[in-house]
């Protein structure tokens, strides 16, 4: 009988090896994927892909071992032995010296790249990159990209579990549709109307009741039929819900900490990607709040602008409003609280002191939306109440109600656009720059 | 102007605060759901439910401040204040001897709780506990499932982090169908004929290409008509993919050692669910792996069982292999290696020594499949080649096949359900009691 007992010691090394230990000298063997061949007329360099980055292999004769140099292959994956070579110039500070290669795979006979993946940015438009989005994404820059999502996705949990949350799984497939409108995924579920989840807002302040903390950073599904730079049908949401709050500020408060930690952990564990991207790192340590219509007044006074609705808030609003914090404040970030009750969902907790706005906010970054967050009813009265004045059957949500019905502590929450944030932080135009596979009205492949 | 700032002091204290401090004898202020209040005529016991776990607290006159022990509710939550007494009988070994009540929030007007939340153990069938989810989960064991669930996950993403793995987000809506077979949720999407993934295999396979280790804990779908007791509709993948592999073995020893990492962060992080469960956790030091046709003869000699058919293995073979690993070399876990090939979908690799068999493996836990994985094909030529003999039009998989056409290295992974692998661990008898809201062919809500 075999048996299974976890990692065996393997002769092959990794980049971090190299640079952690005093290689200088020393024969090592890695692997890796043939990123480009660069013809130096005496020799060549054969340059590694790796996860952790590009190594310089030099090629000095016309073969190494059996493997002659006009028969190795960009895109083919290879094993070299060779010897550890400083080179200031090289990738990481050291070049091999090629003594041995093993080829491991080998791309398709007589195929060449359609993109030149091992230049420094992809010079291409962004339609032809989504594309050829598998192998596209081979590129050092591009995958740099999804190595700072990862990071903010694992910030986050990490900050939240150290402030006693617990994360959540909660079902995509759903029977209700919590943020109301058109914009819904439906479904075919063994003859019943099933839906996909825009939000797992009813399930999180469910978890509230069971754990009075909880997050969850999952997929979410939104049949918008509009193709903008900023919207996208499906995305990751990054939510969080608390009990016992005293007011809405608590939420605003742990996800400016939140973000305070996230961008942090960026600047230590990421430090290879935040400065491949050439990524300025924001300050979260004070960001302006500001009241939804306060905030419509100043840009209308300072930027001449005519307020055309009171109750709404454009996108180039939302601009102007992160320009005046950014020229009056120097925040990357405001807050706008108070937003609107008939903008809001039929959920959220209306202002007592004026019932026409409620107590929620969103978190704009760089002039756009990121957050959506505010304090919840909690009362089955209230919530029921709500619900029929907005002409909606409490009947059709007696799961829903049945939290409120047997108590739940004051809470609230939010939601966060991952793909979105990482948009903003990295400057760029259009959020399918920083989504792994979009999806949209047009795109459903790759 | 006013500024978000981050975290502020509160007075509100945790359990843990009492637990780690000396707090005997002071004073503090503890928020709660009230779970349940038991008058012991001189006076009343008030037990909080707190994520943490049970406080006691003392009502020992009639009324506290305003309050009075007969206008007090379960399902409410509270603040109260009150001064720390050690007492041995209490969960934690500490009351509250009370001088102090606010009530934050109430349940709705003259209702009971529908189930007995506050007993130890629900004693109601698995279809109210399941109608009643929303309030089942506030009992403390049911909870607890939950929270060993969260922490399968974390330690499962925490190893593969420190094996140079990078976290993936892949989409849920897909054009194609990795799987094959009829079990796939359609969906309308803008016109097109788009699915809901039953596995993110072509994303993960593509992203080895792109970070040589990937992984991702997200939903799957399956459109499984049967209602089995292991069976969902939705459920949670782990899935792990790992390049430049010198073989299946490699992935089986990474599960074997990630497994190891999982029950030793058990035992570390969630010692208090684990001891309040009763967990037995297993070894997984020593897994025997033994081939498939193998394993079939093995059961048929020792329970002698006639073997039906032999390419396929039924759910009472599982069961008795399980048996006779748990007898013979007293393991909890198998691996059953080399699946016959017309089993596995066409992106296995099939045994070169035998192409009726594939380098492939189901890891069986107490008799029950909770992973599946093997090696995958990596040249183009091959995985065009197995497509073609078995129907299929590689037309139809261009995007896929760019990876292969492109080049990809020596490579296989595998899928783990969750909620299988946490029945198995609690020995339920029913993947629905570790599902936090399960959907399957008659359940969609809540």
């Amino acid at each position: 009988m075999e048996f299974v007992k976890g990692l065996k010691q393997k002769e092959v090394i990794e980049i971090s090896d190299i640079l952690s230990n005093d290689l200088k000298g020393k024969e090592v063997v890695l692997r890796g994927a043939v990123h480009t061949i660069r013809d130096m007329s005496e020799f060549s360099f054969v340059v590694l892909r790796k996860y952790e980055g590009l190594v310089q292999c030099v090629f000095v004769n016309d073969k190494v071992n059996n493997v002659s140099i006009k028969n190795l292959r960009e895109g083919s994956t290879i094993e070299v032995k060779g010897m550890v070579h400083p080179e200031d110039r090289a990738p990481n500070g050291f070049e091999i010296i090629l003594s041995d290669i093993k080829v491991l795979s080998e791309p398709a006979k007589e195929t060449t790249m359609p993109i030149p993946i091992s230049k420094w940015k992809l010079n291409t438009s962004l339609e032809t990159k989504l594309s050829l989005r598998p192998i596209a994404l081979r590129n050092v820059r591009e995958r740099a990209i999804f190595k700072i999502q990862e990071g903010i996705v694992r910030a986050f949990r990490d900050f939240l579990y150290s402030q006693h949350f617990t994360e959540v799984r909660t079902p995509k497939i759903v029977a209700g549709n919590a943020e109301g409108g058109a914009n819904v995924f439906k479904l075919e579920y063994f003859g019943k109307k099933a839906f996909l989840a825009q939000s797992p807002q009813f399930y999180k302040q469910t978890m509230v009741g069971v754990y009075d903390r909880v997050f969850e950073a999952a997929p979410v599904f939104r049949a918008e039929k509009h193709n903008t730079t900023r919207h996208l049908n499906e995305y990751t949401s990054l939510d969080f819900e608390m009990g016992y709050i005293d007011g809405f500020e608590d939420i605003m408060d742990m996800e400016a900490a939140m973000l305070s930690y996230v961008f942090e952990f960026l600047s230590k564990e990421y430090a290879k990607e935040v400065k491949l991207l050439g990524i300025t790192l924001p300050d979260t340590s004070n960001i302006p709040a500001v009241r939804f219509d306060e905030a419509k007044r100043l840009v209308s006074e300072k930027y001449d602008r005519k307020i055309k609705n009171p109750y709404d808030l454009e996108p180039e609003e939302e601009v102007l409003i992160g320009r005046y914090f950014k020229e009056e404040f120097n925040s990357d970030f405001v807050f706008v609280t108070h937003y609107p009750s008939k903008k809001r969902p039929f959920y959220a907790m209306d202002d007592p002191s004026d019932t026409k706005f409620t107590l929620s906010f969103d978190l704009l970054f760089k002039g756009m939306e990121v957050t959506t967050g505010g304090q919840r009813i909690h009362t089955y009265e209230d919530q029921v109440a709500k619900m029929v004045a907005r002409g909606m059957d409490p009947a059709d949500f007696s799961d829903y109600l049945m939290i409120h019905k047997h108590g739940m502590p004051p809470h609230g929450g939010l939601g966060i656009g991952l793909e979105r944030i990482t948009m903003k932080l990295l400057d760029e135009q259009n959020v399918r720059e920083t989504t792994l596979f979009p999806r949209d009205v047009s795109r459903l492949e790759p």
